[in-house]
């Protein structure tokens, strides 16, 4: 189990077809894909997976089939939802999917103590069988993951790992300092400093672009194990350049998620992973000239398309 | 139908036992204090019922004992939720349950562009045969309800009403009057102005604090549909003094949501409409001095208390 | 001096010529076209005056003249800045210049705890022999004022008068059942509710569209306090068309403040009041096509225009 | 110049009297505390001055005490203030005053559109015969300075360096690869990740806590230089221990920004750089307890206090 809490576990795209319907034929091709680039783990079910959009069976389902094609490699599933029963119901059905840990944001929609944040834990972790980490994504959620409730926690055991999605680096490290010594996984959701995060403490790192490029993140990962940061910052700053995908879209024209989660799949599209680059509704699709965007970064960045 | 998107419109709290189960004994004495007061509709699975940490099986059964209690008042249901498929999973259900209408949010969790905002009421719409209210609420979702897209959905008749629970009454007199000409339902959620929201055009008012003290907001709308401004000011004053109960929790110790639900429950107990004050996990309780606040509050406000 | 914390207080924009410069013979103009209209106060250096973008100099010159072409209509001004010894001196400038009393906000840029809000009103109170009135503007300095430090400030003696631009009735209304007994002017700086916060209490308001037509407001002011709350509404319903100046602007070109004064600026310069439309440094004009459509709006609302 | 532009550049506090005067004795015993711990340069006026709090009058005479003390280390001067005209005044006295550059921000108080940042730049460099300087610190202004505004004053030389006191490494990292071409220095305001920020392509650092141990920063800028990662690590984590102090203030009795810059004043009076603890009104004090939590932290830190 633990090794899904060190290096590089992608949070997956879960692929579509062009009819709207879950497509495991291209879901197993990422998962190939990924698990060739050499990663440590999979993460179904996270914003990137656009967990937030589907239903409880699509959600049960893609583990499923994550999980048959990973070939042994850990897969963590997100057990999202804005209350305590409610993710209660995700982590065990994750749990009897085969999920190898849940990743769990604080309640959402309401808004919640600290110590009722502690207690949501808890009960959560208190329901399953496998370990519970902790999501931090305040962007999404609008309730960060407070420092002490992080701490009270690792310290009792009830979470192995935090993945931390807040883009602050300066809450992160503080936060490596107060845990680190509990020996809690500690993973990076940032696409933009994967290998500072590294160095200051983190385990390993979840990028939603490394579903794109997961060679790119492996390659960081292994560099700052071997003490070669001008190595992992060179690769680092080629994916600055290719994360520049999410920020083409027109974002008087369709949403900032859209227009991200888009560019994943648009990506996954071009480089012939997945079969159409269709996201869930109400999600409306990038144009034609913001696709050739994404394709000239790819082009760019050293990636073979086939599109 | 439409008498449901007038007048006064409460959004009910669940009641639980003391064991953290779905109490429907009280929930249906809740119905019946309600309609005994004279409420023109209910509303069962809101922001005020906890729906966020509810399971759908307990969304469902609320929604049945309220529709079987309500004795041919017309029962909206929230069909509540990040993104589209599982709020039309929510509708189906609520329309079987009986719900005479369903109260939708935006997408949240996600950011979501406008036009993709009224994707989402589309679909919904599309998917069940009862009628869609839009539901801004952006303290809990922080994606409001843009005024472009609400006077879409007017326009077109996909939606029957807008469920204003943005407390901003500026913006809300600006979509009155956008929106009038199409004759949807135009329903506060404000506690403090519902008396001057109805002058600026409101049908009705959807108050959590309703639950408390229903005859006060009936005493309202009837006033301001008798053109008796003074009268209704004078309610309205006693219910700004009475709503003082959501502040009595101490916020360094519980949630700000635990703490004004938890009043809700508390009044009601101390009135003895439900048997237990107990809020859904991760909610931490009251304590008994910020009990005896709100038991003195209620006493203040002219209304009886048993306990 | 009470009288100025009744009725109608326009706070002025600030004319500047073609080059820039402060244009005084505009600024008499739009005093005597303010009074003209029966208006109760003048208001100087504001938001809508631009205040954040002028020299010390400015300021003082601009009261200068107001106060000078008031003809006995008390002028009050804004002494608005982050700390409070800058806006002690502020605040003493104006006074010097014969201002009626100071218009303050809480110190921003910093994040002040309550108790330090009260301090800096009692040290500004204390440096001046003129009024203060307490001014609640959190889109601008993105720092509330309290309700218990209004209540403490109020029941002391040190604000004479609240100016309430936070755009929450509910919140306003809970505010004059807390200090109504106290005394002090309750002053709405909302242009969409005049009417209904009269009716909750507020004893005047300061409305920036009351620059471009003193006239409707002052008729709502009239007709609420005649009790003729039909005659307040409709006056009020024909200025929410009018107030869709402000929203007239390309906010992907120009700012939302250069959008909003720019508006009442070009309203004034269309209606002849002003020679020119000019506003502060750095912000951007208005294109043709944006000003033709403000004068749509102005025609629509039967404001006669002379360009 | 450039010297300036590079390395370690604390913000000073600005010392008082317990009367609430400038103590220029202790300004003077504080530039001799910095300069022979080897920092590069001098940054007076700036948020951890509380720039905000103080007359224009003190902050000339800081800035004149400062100059006179630095002994040739180039000084740079906070010009803060919320609009372009404001701002040029203060950049034309601290040019006087001998400043080495100004430090300006984006207009506040308002809600600028990026080109309208844009102006603003331009007309202040156009003003002053000394260099300016970028400063982002949207926790103060809440306007963030726009990252295509930044890379346009880079490129046409309008602005000599960044000052990031975003908190936000991952947009500071893709503000580097935007702008490294162009030569700016590139200057973090963290006090918790300066070691990676120096990996990343800063330049330089602003730590507010770099009043207290200027020596712990000087030591990492060396260390990064020399290409010891581990070592600038070590002594950024004993750091992270310290920077606890802004902390220690009980927010439910002072405020954020009275805590944190109240600390730092705390510290330096304990080590015996300064005579008195004094902020700056409106802002209240720490009290016993906390100064002796400072001070604990300040022995366990390794550095010798008097007090």
């Amino acid at each position: 189990m633990t090794v899904a809490l060190r290096g590089v576990i992608p949070p997956l795209v879960t692929p579509l077809t062009d009819e709207g319907e879950l497509d495991s034929a291209s879901l197993e091709r990422l998962v190939g894909h990924l698990a060739d680039a050499g990663v440590d783990g999979l993460f179904v079910g996270g914003s990137s997976g656009e967990v937030a959009l589907q239903t409880d069976d699509v959600r049960v389902r893609t583990l499923q089939v994550a999980v048959a094609a990973a070939g042994g490699l850990p897969v963590l599933a997100g057990a999202i939802d804005t209350g305590t029963a409610r993710v209660v119901e995700h982590a065990r059905r994750a749990q009897d999917a085969g999920a190898a840990g849940v990743v769990v944001t604080p309640p959402f929609y309401v808004a919640p103590h600290p110590d009722e944040i502690v207690a949501h834990y808890r009960a959560v972790a208190a329901a399953v069988d496998i370990p519970v980490i902790a999501y931090d994504i305040p962007s999404a959620t609008h309730v960060p993951l407070p420092l002490p409730a992080l701490q009270a926690l690792a310290e009792e055991g009830t979470i192995v790992a935090l993945k931390d999605s807040s883009g602050d680096l300066g809450r992160f490290r503080v936060a490596v300092e107060r845990v680190a010594h509990t020996g809690i996984g500690l993973l990076t959701g940032s696409e933009v400093f994967a290998d500072l995060a590294l160095q200051a403490g983190a385990t390993g790192m979840v990028p939603g672009l490394g579903n794109v490029d997961p060679d790119g993140y492996v390659r960081i990962q292994r560099a700052v194990e071997a003490g070669d940061h001008a190595a992992a910052a060179a690769e680092q700053l080629r994916l600055i350049e290719l994360f520049q995908i999410v920020d083409v879209a027109d974002r008087t024209r369709i949403g900032f998620t859209a227009g991200a989660l888009g560019a994943f799949k648009a990506a996954l599209h071009l480089r012939g992973v997945i079969a159409s680059p269709r996201t869930f509704a109400p999600f409306l699709p990038l144009d034609d000239a913001e696709v050739a965007r994404i394709r000239g970064l790819l082009v760019e960045a050293g990636l073979p398309v086939i599109r």
